[in-house]
């Protein structure tokens, strides 16, 4: 019986997630269940692809990302599982997915026709729940859906290309320290790069239109910044730097930050969700 | 071996909620603990109630629910631990299982009675888990408490009503999304509509006093908006409505709003905790 | 197999628990993990060490408690595994547990060195994770390390003492609720106080310099306030208590107060980390 992931926009005030938890216990009394986050914005199916598709790494092959995040079944959002290198996603078509799938291609796509099974009064999420505890204990997808070959065409904010010599992306997601997600990814960077020396600009105070004070360096991982150099750490803290996180995407931040005081990445470059950030090569 | 489930005021940040798991697990290595909230109002027995009334159908019979919101047994509160319908629910006697039991009928009632056999130093929740324990390993409640014929009378708010016309209610809870959820139910409201066309008045810029910019349907999930129609589901981004929740209250809320962005339905209706809601029928 | 606590700067909102718990259940697949706060403020030591320290005794024997605050491996801050009273402790040599250790002896204290043993990509947490797992599966702690014999000696801000009569402490942690807490144990305050009457004084509206407005009496716990009086326990709703916390520690709170309408007694009192709380002997 394998794990269980659940990404909502469910926030934990309310008995939804515990409610949740409950079905899924009701149909599959010892499951293991991992919280991935509930805090995703309402609705964002961006922020929720970009977790999901940080997280799932992270979890044994045979797991079931669950996601609930605008999970209604309509006219235009069908019910879909997708399978990818051992792992299930399981989700309305919404774009959460259709992102997911610019970066893999899917083993499998089914569109989930289970709905006129369950009793009258079964929500969306009741009917991603059966599909989830179906799977976790290794039911086959063509018990619960029709194959598909494909997501829903979603027009998604790609990083566009200037001339081989500017990226122009935007900010995708802001984290709990601050630090500021770029769609910029690792290897969009080395490709077009070609280790070219460059610049990261953003549009704090002006700095992107005028082309002003930009980062420079992009560091591995946070902790580089001080290996690097015989100064004691505490000598970089509140400085600037751009790092590829573990999902491989440029983030900016500042260096050891308690957002609550010093001030976070967000805030002191004045970005916000959707913003340009821009890597100028030479 | 039954779940626990935890619903408390204790909130998330502290180390409170992860001792109490501790606990539980000392004393059954394989508990299965399930938070439904630890983010009511401090004292706030009116949402602990209703969170647990909204949640305990979602999980299986057997399962115990422990509530640890104004939990302290005092002079006027004592512990109480109550069976209904393969449920348990164990809490002070405060309000929180009365509330719950305007709504069911409960098998049986303990006032719990173990207080001196437990160690010198134990605390009003190490009561609560001993007990919660003691029920998910299969023990009988006259072992733990002597049974008992009523809880404390609470005169709780519930709606009024007048002329057979009026059904006064009030706000019972906030969500997550800025819901708005009433104490009206969907019984009360079939039973005294009986099917007459009707109008919900609530006090936002002086709606309620005026009588005017009432909300003329209630429908019975939010995608049933969508549903009932050719257009576009972003055509309703915003608009306002009325719908029963899964629990059966009237709930207000906005379609597909983001409390963040474009507000709540808490903030545009001017609505908050305890203000009144009125539905008029013709 | 024992269980696995976290205490971390996480968050809740980001995808970084969740993955945490993946790679635990990688390891190890039946682990039983238990958050103890993802709350902690952002590389704030002294909090992460007050929650393990109030939280760990919760736990049955043999727990391994995961701290990531702060836990990068740094030329300043190595990896420590500590063993306590059948309890393991794992952080960076940052602060965290050389707090701990000025209340407890440890039995052992090991410098993790597997970090060549590791994948390339390994991170600072899953070398930490990788030793968790191990411990809890009830392996040796002189396969994952090198015995040591202290840990990096930390300037803690412990409360000093004025010629027998003041101990001056200050507040290290807020809670929930808005409760103070001091860095003044209830140990200090008695070998020192031998009995005789005392007055406590904090820095709202200048209470601390003018030396007005003290509390007198701090009570074993917040319910004996209501048990020692036959007054209905809503008289004392709104007052202001000292008492000493389940850690034993000096808190200064507002009885039955929600932080959320009445105010804390964070707010009320005007006080915030690091401020002073005087204690004076008569």
């Amino acid at each position: 019986m394998s794990i269980i992931t659940l990404t909502t926009d469910y926030g934990l005030k309310d008995h939804f997630v515990g409610a949740l938890k409950g079905k899924i216990a009701s149909q599959l009394p010892n499951a293991t269940v991992i919280d991935i986050s509930h805090e995703v914005d309402p609705f964002n199916v961006a922020q929720a692809s970009y977790l999901i598709e940080s997280a799932y790494a992270s979890f044994p092959k045979g797991t079931v990302h669950l996601i609930g995040v605008d999970a209604e079944m309509n006219s235009e959002n069908q019910h879909i599982a997708l399978q990818w290198n051992g792992h299930y996603f399981i989700a309305a078509d919404n774009g959460i997915l259709s992102i997911l799938t610019q970066k893999i291609i899917p083993e499998k796509i089914y569109a989930i026709n289970i709905h006129d099974r369950l009793h009258l009064e079964a929500t969306d999420m009741d009917v991603l729940i059966t599909v989830a505890t179906h799977l976790s204990k290794g039911g086959l997808l063509n018990v619960i859906g029709k194959e598909i070959v494909a997501l829903k065409e979603i027009t998604q904010l790609q990083p566009s290309v200037e001339n081989n010599t500017i990226i122009k992306g935007c900010v995708i997601y802001i984290d709990h320290f601050g630090n500021v997600v770029t769609n910029i990814t690792k290897k969009m960077f080395l490709e077009m790069g070609q280790e070219r020396p460059y610049e990261i600009f953003f549009n704090a105070k002006s700095n992107l239109k005028k082309k002003k004070n930009p980062i420079k360096t992009i560091y591995p991982k946070y902790s580089e910044i001080v290996n690097n150099d015989d100064y004691s750490s505490s000598t970089y803290d509140g400085i600037r730097v751009a790092i590829f996180n573990e999902a491989n995407y440029l983030e900016l931040g500042i260096y050891r930050s308690n957002p609550r005081s010093l001030g976070s990445a967000s805030s002191l470059f004045g970005l916000t969700y959707r913003d340009t950030v821009e890597i100028i090569f030479k």
